[in-house]
Formats: C-alpha cells, structure tokens, sequence
C-alpha cells in the first residue's frame, strides 16, 4: 500500500538517475558468434536490484527476454553440488582462477581437472554432474533449479539452442577433451547438448535480479520463501564467483567492485551482495573481454555510490545487545510488598537481563558474551530474551552453551525467553547438555515470567520465609494501614467475603467496576488478550494487597481479565458503601482515600522510572 | 573486572582446545633458505583472535617473537596508497591472480607491470612507493606504520635482515627487471634493501591478530583507536590478500575459508573478517606453497567451527528497527488535558517515530525507507532516533536525504533525533539542502522535544486555538472538577498566589515538600539531571494542572527540579491546610483526594500502556 507522496521510493529515484546516465554510453558490441545473439538491440537496457528482504526495484527494459548464457555456470554449479556433494564436484572441477579468458581449456596438468567451474571446460565437466537419467529429466531437473531461483517457470530459446548447438564445435572439443582426461565418463555429446540448453534458458534482467538476491539470501527465494540451493553451498557459488566470475577481469573486479558476480555473452550481469541484495543488469553490448559494458558500468557505480564493496564493512559492536537491564531497576509484573520492593531495589543488580536482537554469530555472540563476563561485574541470574533474535548460528550457539554450562557450574541459572523461532539453539543445547538438558536449558515464554522466578529466588534468599499458603487479616491490607482498631472493625463490617478456585475468573474484562478486592489468601492475575491473540499477565497479586480499584476510581468498565491463580479467598468493597462511609465516617474514607494516592503514587513513580530506561 | 566463576572466557576455552589439537600436527618444514629461519623451534605455536571492539584472545607461543616476511606485502601496499593514491600504484602494481608461486615475476606482457603486489615482484615495485627522501626516512615511515597498526613499536630483527640481504638474489634480479621496464625509475639497490628490511621486522602472533583487527577495523586499531590507514584504502588492500593472499591457493583459500588472508615464510598467518574480528596464527612448519602447515588449519578450523565464511552472511532484515511507535501510542512528557489527550490518542498514529539502530548501510536504510514508505500508510510527521545508531555511510545519508526531501514537498516535517555523533549525515543534508538546510533539517536533542513539536502542530489543526498566555482561574483546577461555588471558594481560601520568573526554579531537588502548586498561568517543567550529567525534562504543565503533589503524598523529599518556562503564576496549597481541611470539611476533602486518586489513576494507566510497548 503506498501513499500518494511516495509513488516512487528514493531507491528508484536512483536507478532511474543511473539509467538515464549510462543509456547514453554507446562502447562495445553486441555478440555475433551466433546469428541468434546479433539480433538483439544494442539500445536494450535494464537494471534490477532486489533486496534479500524481498523489495523488487527495475528501471528500463527489465522485462526483456534474453538468453542467460554464462550466468547459468554458477547456478549449475551449485546444482552439481546439491547432486553430487562436495568432495566429488571437487573432483572434477577445481576452484582457482586461471587469470586467462571465458573458452580457454585450462585443464590441470596431471589430473586434467578443469581449473575452475566459470570457463567453459570448467563448466561443461559441471553440467555433466547433474542427476538423471536421460538427457530429458536432467533437462527438467535444471529447469526446475532455475524455476525456484527465478520464481517462475523459465523456457528454453530454441532458435538460441539450435544456433548454439550449430556453431558449438570448440565446446564439442572441449567435451573431448575432458573425456580423454575421464572427467567425463561417457560420451560428452549429450553433455554438450545440456550444455548449450543451459546457456539457452531464457530470463530478464528482473530474473536475474531475483536470482542474485536468492544467493544474497542464503539460498532462499526473497520473494517465494522458497528454497533454490542449500545454504552451504551458497558460499561455495559465490566463492568462484568471486574468484573466476569475471574471466581475466576477476582480481580487478573484486578490487574495484568488489562483489561476487558473473556475466553473459548475451548482456547479462549478476552481482551479489551477501545478506543485502542481488543486482541484475542486461544490455547487449560487450567489451573486448566479454562483459556487459553498460552492466560493468552499473555494477560499479552501484559499488561506489552505495558503498556495496564486500570487504568494505562497519565493525558490528555489541550491536546485537538491544536492552540491558536489571531487576534492581525493572521488575517482573509480580506486585511486591514494600518491604520485597526495597530488598529488589537493593540486590537485584544480581538478575541481569539482555535483550538480543539481529543475527547472532561468531562475532556479536562473543561481544555478548564479553559483555556479560566482563562489563557486569556479579550476573547471578541471567536472563536472556531473544525475541528480537532472527537467526542463531552454531557457533553462537556454542558460545551460548558454553556461557550456559559455567553458569550452571557456579550455581547461576540461566533463563532463555522467546526461543521458540530458533529451533537450532535448543537442538545444540539438547545435543551438548544431554541427561542435563531439562534440568539446565530454562526457556520461559515470556520475560515476565523469568524475572519473576528469579526475583522469587533472590527474595527466598534474602528475606524471612513466608508460609506458603499464608492467609492475612483485614488489619494486614495495604490500604487499612494507620487505621486503629476500631476503624478497621468499622470497614470490615462493609467487607465480603468471597471464594474463588484455582483457574476461576474473579473479574471479566468489560463487566462493570461495582468494587474493589482485597486479597486475604492466594494470588490472582490480571492478564490482557492482545491484538496478536497471545494472553499477557499484567500483573499478580499477593495476600494483603487491593485490586480492580482502578476502575472503581474512574467509573470505567474493567479493562483487564482477572483471573485465580490458586484457591483465593477476597473480600470485597462496594461502591456504594464506599460512598456511604463518606457520609458516616469521613476521617475513615479520608485515611482510606489517602492510603490509595500512596499506592497508586508508588505505582506510578515505579511505571515512570522503568519508561525512562528505555529511551 | 573479571568475575570468579569466568577465569577463562568461553573463546579462550574454545581457542585452546583448537591449540592442542593442532599441536599434535607435526607435518612441514621449517624454512631453511636462509640459516636464521632455520632456527626456528618447530614447536612454536601461537594462536591471536582480536575482535573489531578490541578484545583480545590468545594461546601458545603468542608473545614469541619471528620475522613478518611476505605478510608485510598488504600492508606496505596500503602505505602505497596513503603515499600515491590509488591511480598511481595501479600504474605500478596490477591486482589480477596469477595462479603462480610467491617468487614468480609475472610481469604484464608490454607494460612489464607485475601482475598483483603479492608476488615478490609486486612488493617490491610497491616498497618503491613508500615516501621519503633518504632510505633511512622511508624505513622509519614503514616502522611507524606497523607502529600504528600493532600498537606498539616494532623494530627490525637484523640478523634476518642481513641474512636476507646475502642470499637475496633473485629479488635483485627481479628489481633489475622491474627497472628495466621503468617500474623502478631508480637504481632497484636501495629499494631491494628495504623490501629486506620490511620483511625482517619483528612480530608476534599478538601483534598479527592486533594488525588483522585493525584491518577488520576499517583501518582503526581497536586497542588503540589509532588510524593506521584510510578506511577507503582498507578495502584496497583485503582485495589483493582474498584475490592474491595465498599464492596459488588464493582460489581454494577464498572457497574453503573465506577470509582475505595473507601468510609468511617465518610461520606466520594473518586473516581478516571484515566488521568483525582478525586472526594471527604462527608456527614454523611450511607446507609446499610455503604456508604454515598449522596456521591453515586453524584457520580452515576457526571458519568451519565459526562460520567465518566471508560470502555466508544472513540477511540483514530490518534490523536497523529498533522500535517505532506513533503519537496514538506514546506521548511527549508534555502533560495534555484529557480533551488534548483524547484527540492525540485519535489522530496521533499520523505522527510516527522511528528509532534505529546499529550501522545504517544502503541496505539498512533501504529498509527503514522502505517500512516508511509502505508499511505506514500517512506519515505526517516522521521523527528518525539515531541515538543508537553506530555509523551513517554516505549511501545511507542519500537515502534519508531523498526520504526527507520527498517528505518536505508534501509538507510533511522530518524530525533528526541525536545525530551529533554522526556528523557525516549533517554534513551531507547541508551539501544536498544548501540554502533550504536550516529550513528542513531539523535535528532536536531529544525524542521528547521533537515529539512534543509534531503534537503541538497536530492539536494545533485539531483542537480550537488557545489563547497563548491564557491563564486560569480555580474552578478551572483539575483537581477542583465538580466542586460546588461553594466548595471551590473554601478551598481557594487555603491557597497562596506566587509569581515566579521565566528560568526561576519553583522547586529544587532534595527540598521539603511542604505544598502542592496549581498552575495559574504560564508553564512549568520537571527536570531530573542524569549521571550523565544530562538533563532529562520529565514533565511539561499548562494552566489549570497541579504539580509537586506526589511528594506531598508520599511525603518524600522532592525528587525533581521544577523550573518556570515561562513566566508562572501558581497558587499552592500547604499540607497541613490540607490537613486541617479535613477536619473543618471533610467533604471537601474526600472529594479532593478522589481527583486526586482519578488524575493518577490516568497517568498510571498511560505510563503501563506505553510500558507495555516495550516488551
């Protein structure tokens, strides 16, 4: 949905500029080994750039059909190594550039192994990789490769084909070649024929685009969420890419635009830039080594204006830390007595929490992980949010584990929250902990939850033990505080008793505030539904405390669901001999009225400190 | 400060285990080409890993002193550049992969140029490039700049150099040839000495895991934060180490491990992640290309283990989306009548802020621009929070630029939040805005300022104009609402008119709370100063409010400073008025504190509301 003052975005305002720019440049040729390629016209000029997130931005003619040519070498390479594995695609094709042109031979002295998967004979001994068995299903099976990388069904340009597989007699050679050295096993012709399909495939420059940003995303088509390649092999594509992409262009390539790419003889260009975006450009004419002129154009001034060069990166910082906290300064939504507030207050620089967001790898884990061991100088508890997290690696895994295992060792728990999308880090811990996975992997839904088991730990530890079942009296609330004696018998005898179940509802949310509750045993919770359909708890209740006063003070309906946590006994206060003991004894109501601006002041100047951490 | 329980860090645990095994490897040979280094103990082993942020882990013989031999090529290469600039040593020095061994002249055919500054050749016409007068200014220039990148000075292990300087033969051989196609314009004698000289400098692993971070660093040493080299240059000089680093392994290096690296016939071995971390590995033992046997497979194992994989990165996302929140969500700490409050709550989602974070790349900003632009559907007013964020490149700046000046046109304020830590963003906005700068760029010291701004504006359109120095009389009190004429007279009989001055503190911290003020006229801010030693406003009152109650309830000392913004006419109200209140009528006073209980009640409900949307 874009607004009216955004019918272009900015980054299309850009490629629009750079377009109009390098239409004018009128250098190279278009490619007439074959009558086929000779057609097209040199004024044909395209240029997509697609984000691994998915946002498509085309200029020009984007849409125009052409022939991929040489940019199938790298997606089949990767084919090759879904099919076969690593170490026997190595077997056949090497992976160091040769510094010589797209159809030199190259094979390596003794092995006869093709030097590198970009030159033709590097490529051909690639296509032969590819599973199936009749020239028909590893015809389908490449197509079908294309299909998840492109996102649509891609065809074959026959009359391309035919041309191709007409004048391909140095490929044919090639094929001989390869097969003397048995890197082919069998008769390179059916080979060579895939071959020249391969270089047949039809795309547009908003294809190659979207293929570009399938391997800038790990594998994963940014647009379909479907998965073109597995991820560890997208390094390995992009590794010769980067090394032998550009034929005898390639060290100055990565010198100066310094991104894995690959070119066509039709006028195609891919370059990628891992994490961020794939970039496809078309335009007919070539250099002298092969290359798009107006595509090389492109690709560099994208390179320099947005600062696109691969090793040519900010430091990540403890960018992966969102929010650091303790409970000394928020705590969990567990309502505290004053004298439990003070003893937080005082320790609980002891239960730190971070919040984590981002990918988390190597390099931001360690900086985590440092902050933790470093900057804070007593973590008893430990409470490690990763809602925020997108991706954890094994090696941040690791690091986490390892974090885990010499807490648990000292006696300090660690608490994981919102683990749930990160299915790889319980899978580690499971792996690596084993027996003691249940007893040490602590992952709570939510942080609320975390901090309250903690803070109830740090309270046991520092606090006189309270009975578990406790029941208090009318002289123990929090609002009959100051009252004398006769003054408590006096509201008492206003006061009603009621008795819940475990579970039970004590207020539903909309019903109508007729009183207020004091809580004379067990706890009860105030929980909210959210937009997202998630239930969230508010707050909890202890023995002695008041609740579903608010609504009470400003007439509004009850906004919350409150709910028995255990067996629950409340007396409550109604409204109207709230009012009638204003009439009858005002200095009650007075001291009543005036405990409840201390509470609610406690409570807001608590809600007023913990906003302020987070600005 | 180290804690008890973390002794050793987890990286440190991980790092030694990877020393131990690989201790056991006993393959290679110590190279003995000049009796020196054939010195060398075998067993030496060092491993160095120096994160970006400068922490530092390392095992083994990491303090042992050898020579830097060919690993001083990149860096002597980016001294080049500093020298030159990047035209001129491209005319000297090309940046193609040769396929071939360290010692290989490899000349261009015609220009005589060497191929890459990695071979013997190429460092050579690169020392020739090192600025200064006399030999002895040039090799003082080249230690201050190993200087600079180890943080520490390093000095010449003269043994080795007059080892090298006997046998070196084939370099001279290779300085006639460079001299012969006038890649050396001088005799080649002086500038081979000092090619020896740069390759006998003393390091230790340490020192190579420092000078790879500064490389990972953009050109900062971490430990540091001294410039070694020009961050534009950094990208330069990684090129030619992933392209030409490893010889004729180059190929494979970048495919199975992923990092630009470069390594040293001493034993040494450095490798560089580009925003994260640099590695130095020594131990003497060579294999065939005349790398170290054990520095490669720590490293293989440190990308394999670590995912260091330069071309395996996940998608950035919208990470660089801390947090966004409308008007209708949360508000400047202005405090707003409940009619203000009602109409920001309905029209305030026109009035978003977004709060960044991390690096702002061409990627990251296209995100953010994006989520703008699409996600948002009316922006009117667009607040960007850059208090967190790291770095702003120039793409970054074009991006925000374009956004901001889309938005201008549409007469729509973008507002800057803390961006005075990154002056690269203001700098371009004055370049591209010129004599519009002061007009459109609009940059606040804080979110509250710029939110309070964008409110004003909206109410302004909203609501019916207000006089601008209106002032109020007590039956306008909001904690007078439903008072009878009667009962407001009684207790405007309690109150004491002060008048204070534009600046003039109505209250300071720590002071007594004797009183509550009720604003008559004008408007008064609370201020906290922070330990940081910044003052943070936490609230704004406008005629008709009271404030400094919260003390008087909770009978605390003030905990703030209340300033008068404009000037301010206020009535106060003493506690023990109040007090007395109570007992001559106490209707009075029960309706009083039931305002009291409904004011707080509704700022205690804003402030969990806008809590709630943090989590």
């Amino acid at each position: 949905m874009k607004t009216d003052i955004f019918c272009t975005s900015p980054v299309l305002d850009y490629l629009r500029d750079l377009h109009r720019e390098f239409a004018s440049v009128t250098e190279g040729k278009v490619a007439t080994y074959i009558p086929e390629l000779a057609k097209a016209d040199p004024n044909w000029f395209g240029i997509c750039l697609v984000t691994a997130n998915g946002t498509v931005y085309e200029v020009g003619d984007s849409r125009q059909p052409f022939t991929i040519q040489s940019i199938s070498k790298p997606f089949v390479y990767g084919l090759a190594l879904e099919d076969n594995g690593r170490p026997s695609v190595l077997a056949k094709v090497g992976m160091e550039p040769t510094g010589d042109a797209f159809n030199s031979i190259s094979l390596e002295p003794g092995t006869g192994r093709p030097r590198n998967p970009m030159i033709n004979a590097g490529a051909i001994a690639t296509t032969a990789l590819i599973a199936g068995k009749s020239p028909a299903t590893r015809l389908r099976r490449l197509l079908e490769m294309f299909a998840l990388y492109a996102g649509r069904e891609l065809t074959l340009d026959d009359a391309v084909y035919r041309s191709e597989s007409e004048t391909g007699h140095r490929n044919r050679a090639i094929g001989y070649m390869l097969r003397n050295f048995d890197i082919l096993s069998e008769d390179p012709g059916p080979t060579v024929e895939l071959y020249f399909q391969q270089c047949s495939v039809s795309v547009t420059c908003h294809d190659l685009g979207v293929m570009a940003a399938t391997l800038a995303n790990r594998g994963i088509n940014p647009l379909t969420g479907k998965q073109a390649i597995r991820a560890e092999y997208v390094e390995s594509v992009l590794s010769v890419m980067g090394s032998c992409g550009m034929y005898d262009y390639a060290g100055e390539w990565i010198y100066t635009i310094g991104m894995p790419a690959k070119s066509g003889v039709a006028g195609g260009v891919i370059a990628v830039l891992p994490g961020q975006l794939g970039i496809g450009v078309f335009s007919p004419p070539l250099d002298s080594r092969g290359n798009s002129v107006r595509g090389i154009r492109v690709c560099d001034a994208l390179s320099r204006h947005c600062d696109l060069h691969l090793l040519n990166r900010p430091r990540t910082g403890k960018g992966a830390i969102r929010f650091k906290f303790t409970a000394a300064e928020i705590n969990s939504s567990r309502v505290r007595t004053p004298q439990e507030a003070q003893a937080l207050h005082q320790f609980g620089s002891s239960i730190v929490v971070y919040q984590l967001q981002g990918n988390l790898d190597f390099a931001t884990a360690e900086a985590v992980v440092h902050d933790i061991t470093h900057a804070t100088a007593s973590v008893r508890h430990l409470i490690l949010d990763l809602k925020k997290v997108l991706t954890v690696n094994e090696s941040a895994s690791r690091l986490l584990y390892q974090l885990l295992l010499k807490m648990a060792d000292a006696g300090r728990p660690v608490l994981f929250t919102h683990v749930d999308h990160l299915p790889l880090l319980r899978r580690y811990m499971k792996a690596k902990l084993g027996a003691r996975f249940s007893e040490l992997f602590r992952s709570l839904d939510d942080n609320d939850l975390a901090l309250e088991w903690c803070e109830n730990r740090l309270l046991e530890a520092t606090l006189p033990a309270r009975e578990p079942d406790r029941a208090v009296q009318p002289t123990d609330y929090e609002l009959l505080q100051n009252f004398t004696p006769a003054e408590v018998e006096i509201l008492t005898s206003l006061l009603k008793r009621r008795v819940y179940q475990q579970t039970e509802a004590i207020i539903e949310s909309g019903d109508d505030a007729r009183e207020m509750f004091f809580l004379a045993r067990g706890n009860a919770s105030v929980f909210v539904t959210l937009a997202s359909g998630t239930r969230r708890r508010l707050a909890t209740f202890s023995p002695g405390m008041v609740f579903g006063e608010m609504a009470v003070i400003d007439r509004s309906p009850r906004s919350a669901r409150i709910v028995a946590d255990t067996a629950v006994e409340c007396d409550t206060l109604n409204v109207e001999d709230i009012e009638r003991l204003g009439k009858s004894h005002p200095e009650i109501r007075i001291k009543f009225l005036e405990n409840l601006t201390v509470s609610l002041c406690r409570r807001l100047r608590k809600a007023n400190r913990e906003l302020s951490l987070h600005d």
